[in-house]
């Protein structure tokens, strides 16, 4: 299954730099754990903002869950989900790759 | 560039089912050619509507714009467009395809 | 895999009342054969609307979707999909049943 | 009655950590006696944040205000409450049970 | 139970006058009923607009649907409702009267 | 002159237990009056919100908004005033209490 | 007592040009009257739209009513009324003027 | 040029009572002074909210941006500002004076 | 005065195909007009939409309304427009260019 | 390509006076820098608010998400990037110049 994700997130102004600096390094670590292990498809930037839209693919709705309750940014993040259908134009798109 | 494009359609009630089927075909078809274009690069439907989410690939937004009015449909569509950064993960994707 | 789907039916003014009739008729059989199945799981009436929320179960958001095109309000209805996690409560839940 | 009720909860930042974990063990034990008191009939997680959907079985609105306000999280949760109706199928679903 | 009910009313404009006004008297005898019987407690008219607020008392949520599709103008009527729960203060407004 | 009043408050969250309690206090207390006065009409509580909803009688809207600003949570409520109009039903409810 | 009243009109394509031209004409006549009966006290356009802003006098929120529905556009107009309460600097306006 | 602008104050909590005091009274002060410049033509408040519309005129936008800047309570305020177009009917109302 | 004015077009289903065809064109030539007049001063294409957001400018709100109304396409359009003041670093623009 | 570029400033309550004017320097430094380098082409104040619309210039979207994340304001900032494509009357427009 695959869904469209939107995580937008907003530190407190209170976050000290090196923190934030260091919060910032493990989603990114956390981020390509997640691209290894096939849960995170495809990914883009919401220009100017520091918000992303992305394809997640997961066994399950609660598979996930617990994928997004992973990231480090969780906390701060506003996490938008839409769950996805395969469309027919899918198969042209298998055969064009 | 790439842009997330929801593409939702409302066909008027009144069409006659025959125009309404022979639209949806040559949607299909014109679909298709997008693919092999290389504009369409991916697509789903959203469960439960006419409507789908796909990313779409152009070399301008002018590209883009002629590409969303070849659509049969066009006159009956209601289109969002979101222009996408590149994300850093997209590295890793990349290496993980 | 359960959904919370919203279905609201604006039927157009026009329609005339034998069909009307028909069609909420056709639309009470399928929604019958849906419960038989065991797709639609829980449904309810939102007071003063033609409208109703509802827990689906499907295999795949695909199937999903082929069930809610199914309905013959479909043309009518604008539908909204929810994806839903089990909740750590449920095993509660179905030890009280 | 029944009432579909959707439950928020947003945390303030600087709430720390052994708070946090404590107020949502007693949000869980209490969500417990609320499904063996019969009041919280059904319940699932909204992916990716901290809310639920949930179906809420009252004698009286004033007994289904009790309950929610009865809720740890109370105080920082954000709660909307729809009342349903029975619908037709209903009798359909109990006989599928 | 009480339930604050908005409903607004967008007749067609190709609606024959004749039949306008026979709906909205229709539709004010049908209100005489509802108030004789006790379930149309308290109403009024959203000044400029084809629309009202009021106070409805029913046994149940199913009782309250019924009385809305009662309502002549249902079918272009725009219909919401809350349901309401006693106030402390209530008291004192019954002792004030 | 009759108005719709909604009132939603939202005590801070760093506002000490003991004059939260004190501020719901006089809030009752200060409600109390406004019945006996005859300014508050009717009163229900929003199921599962620190809000409610109510109908308000004052000769002027400066004379409302002055009952309005008397309110010990003012500084932390969000509120929504509609004016109502006499509604032809009225006479109606009026003969039928 | 003083009302914020917003305007907007939409008339139907379909109307016939001399019956849209008719129509204005008439609405041009009724605001006179209302501009000489001190009903309608200031009025502003929308500019790029068949909408205004107004402010309206009027002895109650019936008679407020009574002017809005007088007017030959009403059927076709969407219309949002804000009660307006006096402002302490009213006071040095009516000075300055 | 006139504008219609609504001015919303959201004072922190946090401000200290003589603060809160001496800020509405350079407020009130600043007000007095836009009214004798003939800047600040109409005004009335929004009932039960720390808010107000008025009617302001200005050589140009850029004056009214100045103006509206240099309101005390500027920091705190979210303001809209609706450019507005002379209506055929306000030679009517100027006679009518 | 400059102003961000964003004009969306819906035209109706049944327009002919040739009155559609001519309406564009008969749009093309006024905005021709309304750029040599110094009115129209940028303009852009919102891609996928029959739309555009475009600077204009006028001596007054009057005379951007008239400019407005003036496009054929005004009957079947959705404007919404914004004042606009001038910016500091404008200054920085002109010396730019 | 263009894009038409909302910024909206939000500056926290607690910033010293002096840091807020310190940053507000930088900002209109930094602005300055961009329209040199041609990448901020056109840009407007919105009355009454510290923000502004603006058209920016950029060879890609990750040359303009790196542009508005130099801005001194971006931690406080809401952004909304809206993609334009040219429109045929642009030509005009040149011409015109």
């Amino acid at each position: 299954m695959e869904f469209l994700v939107r995580v937008e997130t907003r530190l407190p102004d209170e976050l000290p730099e090196y923190e934030r600096a260091d919060l910032l390094a493990h989603e990114a670590a956390r981020g390509r754990e997640l691209v290894a292990a096939g849960t995170l498809r495809h990914i883009w930037r919401l220009p100017g903002r520091l918000a992303n839209v992305a394809i997640w693919s997961a066994g399950s709705v609660e598979e996930l869950h617990d994928a997004l309750v992973s990231l480090p940014v969780w906390p701060y993040a506003e996490i938008e989900v839409t769950a996805l259908a395969a469309h027919p134009l899918t198969q042209a798109v298998d055969k064009a790759v």
